[in-house]
């Protein structure tokens, strides 16, 4: 598929097939595919610039050999969690006052950058998780939205046995995907858990044969975008993020009013035009163009 | 019952029973009670003003023969979905700029007009889905407070095959009501959903069958408001509403300080005497007399 | 266990055990534990003082006897609630203005002001619901973390039959918890559920024997302390909380960043090396010297 065969990743590996569902692979199989400084600088290339490419409609992630992500690699030097120490404050002045602009303080976390990348792509995205999801292979599958998972996935919220916390957004995105109940409880036991339990918990949509999983999420992956439009897809993912964390209805009101005029004088005078005439749409709009929703929309 | 008897609609039809419930019935069992400019109009006035009548305790929605409501009937003339083209920005202006007052500038989505005047009825709401709710037939639903359904129930989120967006202020409320991943699987997958997988996913609090589905709606419905204060009752759906969108406890405590000393000097003591006396209390207050709990309350 | 055991309590009683877990008994057994302005008092304390001490690590809340709290001891004279009628505006005032500084005006709920008392401890917090907790008795156990409860554990939402508004924040937590469509439907119909419904409603993490109920809630306190740094189990519980509340993944992202790179630099760096030497670590951190993660920290 063109482009995409063409970029160069160390880590990961990617094929889009013919309906424009890409696959792509963490493939770091002898280190459990455990998260790097790489892999994650890679990661965010491929969300926020290769993927956004129109001949991609949706992305499936899964793991090379047994493991998802065995979390990060704690074997590489200096702060293992690439944070810079040289540029941030010390603790007293952590304690004493609030950094009201953490972002240019030299202070990011790097599985942060990548959920966000991840969440910021207006195409739908399946985990795909094989095997183990632990630490940031846990917390980076939040930003997707949906998890399927194999009957040998296990998945762990572990930050706690290593004195951390749980980063990468998963503080905005668990309790709203599983309750505050149930994330506090994975959070604080800090145990591995299953995949049926994390399917009781509603972490996952459905659990699959390991011998299916990819294939299976790869035809969930068709379902959502065949004969759909790039357009529709990108603003109800993007309108059903934002307005489901808004204070009021009335703030979905003027927003998912600008998106369904947007549509209706776009891709929906085709869809319509073709349900009046029972044939299948031909929509043309590219999830590259879309209207400004939201005041913090680039 | 009155006034309400007097209200001459032509897309729907009203009863109240003698202990204020009333039964609203979508009434275009021909064209499957597709949502039309007129049934908009009529059910913003329903929710607005008839309904807003204290004769009026609680409101449950049906439709007429098999169906509750089709979805927006695509067969009328102009923009389908009643928005004024020739008032609108253009798509490369929607691109370039946030609209920052998009209710002033002629594009306001019908069903969002009629959510949120469902949603802002300070009384009981509960939807008794008796067959086919797709489109705005099942958007409508999600800004009533109870979902009931018959076994024969057929729910869609069928916007994406249509080129469109979730409207109706959606993307607010169901996200709300089964988390993100359940619905963005259904936004996605645009089908059409069982009762049983409604029920599953959180969408409903209970399926029932075709025969007895409204006489059980109204008897819930009673449950609910007999022998209690409408005021009460008023102050905490509007409580659980707008604190569980809020930002911080702290927050809450703010409101429910209000809606509780309001109370307490109010129907509560009224409450509390006839608990201490056993004896059945009997209210006095209005929900049509509220405290401002909000800085965007009326 | 030293200076708690010095605190002198009229209606709690508290011990702390080997492992820093404290189990706080409600205690006017022969008043089903209802809920009167000195528990409050002595709750708050508990809470924002008390419960601070570095060697407690988790709480467990039970009630004596065969209640866990039977709710506001409506035998109290004057305003049941605890509110001064005196200093309050008139039902009159409360409609037409909208008191923007409410906490300065004398009113503030008695219920609320221990759930954010609770809500405040930087450490788990467990109910452990060991039979009837109705009105503020089920109210404050949202405010904690978890919720286990006894097969005999009976709990209600009964504001509605007393003419006044869920309190105590519950309109924060309780929709959050279970979703807004089951937190209406227990507060509308104002009913006593059983440990089963309220285990199916997600309102409680696991239901036990009567006779094992708080020994397998204490247990469940030790498994989330045991080994853990005080700090990360603290950040951990205020950016669940504080993020699942929040607009955006970003605004997850500044705080968890700073806690994270908190974390990194102290108790992690412990973590990390236990890790790789494969050993237990040993923190030293204190839920008492936290980061300011948000711009309302104190």
């Amino acid at each position: 598929m063109g482009s995409l065969a063409d970029v160069d990743y160390e880590t990961l590996h990617c094929t889009v097939d013919a309906d424009g569902v890409a696959l792509l692979t963490l493939s770091r199989p002898e280190q459990l595919n455990a998260f790097s400084v790489t892999m994650a600088r890679e990661l965010e290339q491929f969300f926020t610039v290769d993927a956004r490419d129109d001949a991609i409609r949706a992305v499936v992630v899964t793991g090379a050999g047994r493991a998802f992500c065995a979390g990060m690699d704690l074997s590489a030097p200096g702060n293992v969690f690439g944070l810079d120490e040289s540029l941030a404050p010390t603790p007293e002045q952590m304690r004493a006052d609030y950094a009201s602009e953490p972002l240019h303080s030299g202070i990011r976390d790097t599985g942060g950058r990548v959920t966000l990348a991840i969440h910021a792509l207006p195409k739908p995205v399946i985990a795909a998780i094989n095997g183990a999801a632990v630490g940031i292979g846990a917390t980076m599958t939040l930003a997707m939205d949906i998890r399927v998972a194999s009957e040998a996935a296990r998945i762990g919220f572990v930050f706690g046995r290593l004195g951390i916390v749980p980063e990468a957004c998963s503080s905005w995105f668990l309790p709203r995907l599983v309750g505050i109940q149930q994330a506090l409880d994975w959070v604080y036991s800090a145990d591995i858990i299953s995949a049926e339990d994390a399917l009781r918990g509603g972490l996952l949509r459905s659990v699959h044969s390991p011998d299916t999983l990819v294939s299976e999420a790869l035809e969930l992956a068709r379902s959502y975008v065949a004969g759909r439009s790039p357009v529709a897809l990108a603003l109800a993912k993007r309108l059903i993020y934002r307005n489901g964390a808004a204070d009021s209805p009335l703030q979905a009101h003027l927003s998912d009013s600008l998106a369904m005029f947007y549509t209706s004088i776009g891709d929906g005078k085709e869809g319509v035009a073709a349900f009046r005439e029972k044939r299948q749409p031909e929509f043309s709009g590219s999830a590259n163009a879309l209207p400004r929703l939201f005041p913090e929309d680039d």
